[in-house]
């Protein structure tokens, strides 16, 4: 039995979607996938244009070890690919014994040990199993085959440092003519979209980046080309006249499709201006007190848009959904992984049907039709809650009484007493994020680049912004150059109350500026900000308190020393 | 002219309301008032015991300095009466020039200097009226005339320090026979509730105490008898069957008035459990960092009830009033100072209007009918919002475009910058508080009492609680034992989520506890707790950077040191 084989045993409970695809540009690829979800596959494949080009003899064993093999290292890289001129899992090791596919596909549980193949090495990464970021559940996919299609996707796994780590775990070699074959894959990251070539990469692949700081803060409206991409996944290529949402009702068995063309001729237009952050902003100064994992974002991972679209609570009502305290809304996106999964989270019914949350389906960002990168055609907007919830090229509502079950909802984008390491962490223990806490950012002058403004009088010009999750509006930043002896409260810039903006339904971000005295001799100064919200909750003093093994969350006051001279 | 007279001609806004009181026991008195409220009077105030018995050849001038000539020092005090024996307001001095009631008559704004008499001293206060913390508004309403009935009612003036202090102002003496008396005024205090003997007493007169920590988080419903009470004038003694709560549309010229039975029998009776808790919970740790002006309250000025009556929103609706974004929800009470005016608080109508704000206008206290210190007959119970809110002995609801324009709206409870003092503070640039912010504190062990409980193993029990307003479960307590160097997450206990307690809508605190070890030779150990909110809000570590001059929203880390041997 070859592994493939392995992969489809293993994978009873999976359904093999395979289709050909209209493909416009790319001929005559086939799509292939195992699903482990029980999915309406309707057309919507013929969408779904992130392909798994596979070699015709094979259904490609497109299971693996899910997300992360291990991200320890990969929020400072930058290119995903391995720098190793020949890597260590292509070469025999002759002190090592020789497996079979078949003889790793019998090491699948903890109870047999649980192997894995990568290249033509075999590898026992039980003990590791515990400790993968990218949860105990997706790395089990993985185990008993080989991990290579998954991290064909989740390429910032070939990165030198995770794959010495995988070599530590090296059992044996791996028979040659068992070895999968990836060769002739497309690769799913073929067709992303152009982008700004200013913006600080945190991954290339998937692509995530955010602007530079100094050019963030001097827009109210963040515009799009400043706005930080976060894709999980590869970016979908969604041809508008083809695009189906999907709704379903558990509990009435409610079934519905919408077109695009549905969405903005049968529901009243409407908008908001939020902002969006993600759930890790800022965590490259909590890795600084001591190592988190995940993307080495800095203060960039938010933006204030203006999102237009269809309010969720018009159209859950429309739908004939009542109002209850037990269910969620999931939101699947067409973003998908090897083994045809969706991205996916969930926010609770609740929030989704009040008309103060403002949670919209938002086709437009800032006047224009979305992006790509920012969820072409369809995103949803929940104002006030952490950007992974706000999930884009949304393809599928569904209204259930439990939270999403999938990796970002379940074992990611929680938070952890300081404490808690991967060898205790429990993610059933915490709740997923939705709102997000208070926070600000100094974000000019950029102390690496010196781009320092001073006043005609001599005073040194500071910028940031600040916001706080739920709606609740920023009352006052205050800025120290004295260690907290004294603090000055900052100029703010910020929607006013009125029609749409009001307590609790504040879910733009705050500009702030003040200008800080410095002496003439002066070499050095270091600035403080704090932000309060209107629930009088404050940013918390250090990371040192507040640390958390993934590194979110990480709204300390936000500290910057400029040297002068 | 005495000076009588000149308060009546001081007063042409204001309206003498004057009336014979059914007065069961107390026979003949007459009720004056002067009321600078356009206040309708309907029969209200015979069900307002409050009474200012005066002197019948005179309407008394009732109008005085406002809310606290200084509170400077009266958080500490136990006893509110002079301590001197000869008190130098009744001391003629004769190093000083004598004034008529209609000299210091002239001496009543800002221009021609503000003068006060008190005893038989004349006072100039032009230079304290900014840093009066019953704000300028309070303290000019006694300019040019006599404080001493206000004094009357807020008796917490009387005290040694705040007459210390006054005198520094004395300019004069006041003529024999312009004397103002009140020796015939019944005393407003004298028909207060009877008290838990145990509480610790925050201030007599008005009555603010709270219970000892240790007890009173043995409970996870507090009992009435441990419940802190915090009024701010007399409590009123209501007669339920004469009992009317009227409410007022301004929009719509609507007003109606309900018994306490049309309350009971036509609105469905809704429950929440929920805190209520002091502005001033936790003051005292913020004064230990430097001092504050306000009441002392320890960490017992809060506590966690099932409040009983009709959802302020089926009330509101059942109006006819609609939702919208600007109004706000205006709360008096039936407690009055001198000038009629009612204690008054208002949230906005939006909090009110929304079913999951759980608003209640309750008339039972753990399935009790309130007691008279609690609010007897109705209090509205806002959850998760501050208790000065929480307007008791509910006499009036408006529904207006303004907040109210109480002082202890506009010009209390608001918390600013911690370079904010006396003489920068400026009340209207900062947002009435509403939403509390997360907080816990270490209960037990006492640090002063000693009552230390040790596990069969040797570690010492410690508990407390922890809350966040605005409807924010706790979600995690975390304590260190070690300065923070590691953190301990503790058990909870709190209400699981179910039909009426879910996201958002979490109103009642959390119980905590936690097992310490220590060594056997330990002298001393120090335990801090920080909470955790379902936002993801922590606590700030210190009151250093939290500080604000009236030492409100103190949430800062609570931290005990204990003596183990």
């Amino acid at each position: 039995m070859n592994i493939y084989k392995a992969v489809i045993i293993k994978s009873q409970l999976l359904r093999t979607i395979s289709h050909s695809l209209r493909n416009k540009n790319r001929s005559t690829n086939v799509l292939c996938a195992l699903s482990v979800r029980n999915y309406n596959n309707n057309s919507k494949e013929e969408h779904f244009k992130v392909k798994w080009n596979v070699n015709n003899k094979y259904i490609i064993a497109a299971i693996s070890t899910g997300i992360g093999f291990s991200s320890y290292y990969y929020y400072n890289k930058k290119d995903a690919d391995c720098a190793e001129v020949q890597p260590k899992h292509e070469t025999v090791r002759r002190d090592l014994p020789t497996f079979s596919a078949q003889d790793v596909s019998k090491h699948s549980n903890e109870k047999t040990g649980v192997w894995v193949t990568y290249g033509i090495g075999v590898y026992d990464i039980t003990k590791f199993i515990s400790e993968h970021p990218g949860s105990k559940k997706n790395i089990m996919l993985g185990a008993g085959v080989s991990i290579e299609p998954f991290w064909h996707t989740y390429q910032f796994h070939k990165e030198a440092k995770i794959l010495k780590m995988l070599e530590k775990f090296r059992i044996g070699n791996l028979k040659p003519e068992d070895r999968i074959s990836i060769q002739n894959q497309g690769n799913p990251y073929d067709n992303e979209p152009v982008r700004n070539l200013d913006f600080i990469e945190r991954s290339k692949i998937p692509y995530n980046a955010e602007p530079h700081l100094t050019q963030l803060v001097e827009h109210f409206i963040t515009p799009v080309e400043l706005f930080y991409v976060r894709n999980h996944l590869p970016v979908p290529d969604i041809d508008i006249n083809e695009y189906e949402l999907e709704v379903d009702i558990t509990s009435t068995g409610v079934s519905r499709t919408f077109s695009m063309n549905d969405l903005k001729t049968k529901f009243e237009k409407a908008g908001v201006t939020a902002v969006v952050m993600c759930g890790g902003n800022r965590r490259s100064e909590m890795n600084a007190v001591k190592e988190v994992r995940g993307l080495g974002w800095g203060g960039g991972a938010c933006g204030n848009a203006i999102f237009t679209g269809v309010r969720l609570c018009d159209f859950l009502t429309a739908m004939g959904v009542k109002s209850d305290e037990k269910s969620h809304v999931i939101l699947e996106g067409y973003d998908r992984d090897p083994t045809y999964t969706p991205y996916s989270a969930s926010i609770p019914l609740s929030k989704a049907l009040d008309p103060r949350g403002d949670v919209i389906l938002a086709y437009e960002m800032n006047g224009e039709p979305l992006n790509r990168d920012h969820g072409f055609p369809l995103r949803c907007v929940v104002p006030g809650v952490v950007g992974s919830r706000q999930v884009k090229w949304l393809g599928r509502i569904i209204i259930g009484d439990v939270e999403s079950d999938s990796h970002w909802q379940q074992n990611d984008y929680k938070s952890f007493s300081p404490s808690v390491d991967w060898d205790t962490v429990d993610f059933s223990k915490a709740p997923a994020i939705q709102h997000m806490p208070v926070t600000s950012a100094i974000c000019s002058p950029n102390p690496d680049h010196h781009e320092i403004k001073f006043t005609a009088d001599g005073k040194m010009e500071v910028k940031g912004y600040a916001y706080s999750g739920g709606g609740n509006k920023i009352i006052r930043v205050d800025v120290t150059w004295d260690q907290g002896k004294t603090w000055h409260p900052a100029d703010l810039v910020q929607l006013e109350d009125g029609e749409n903006v009001s307590a609790g339904r504040h879910y733009a971000w705050t500009l702030w500026n003040i200008n800080v005295p410095v002496e003439k001799n002066q070499h050095y100064v270091e600035v403080w900000s704090k932000a309060v919200d209107s629930n009088y909750n404050c940013q918390p003093e250090t990371f040192k308190n507040t640390w958390n093994l993934r590194g979110v969350v990480a709204n300390a006051y936000s500290r910057i020393g400029i040297n002068l001279k």
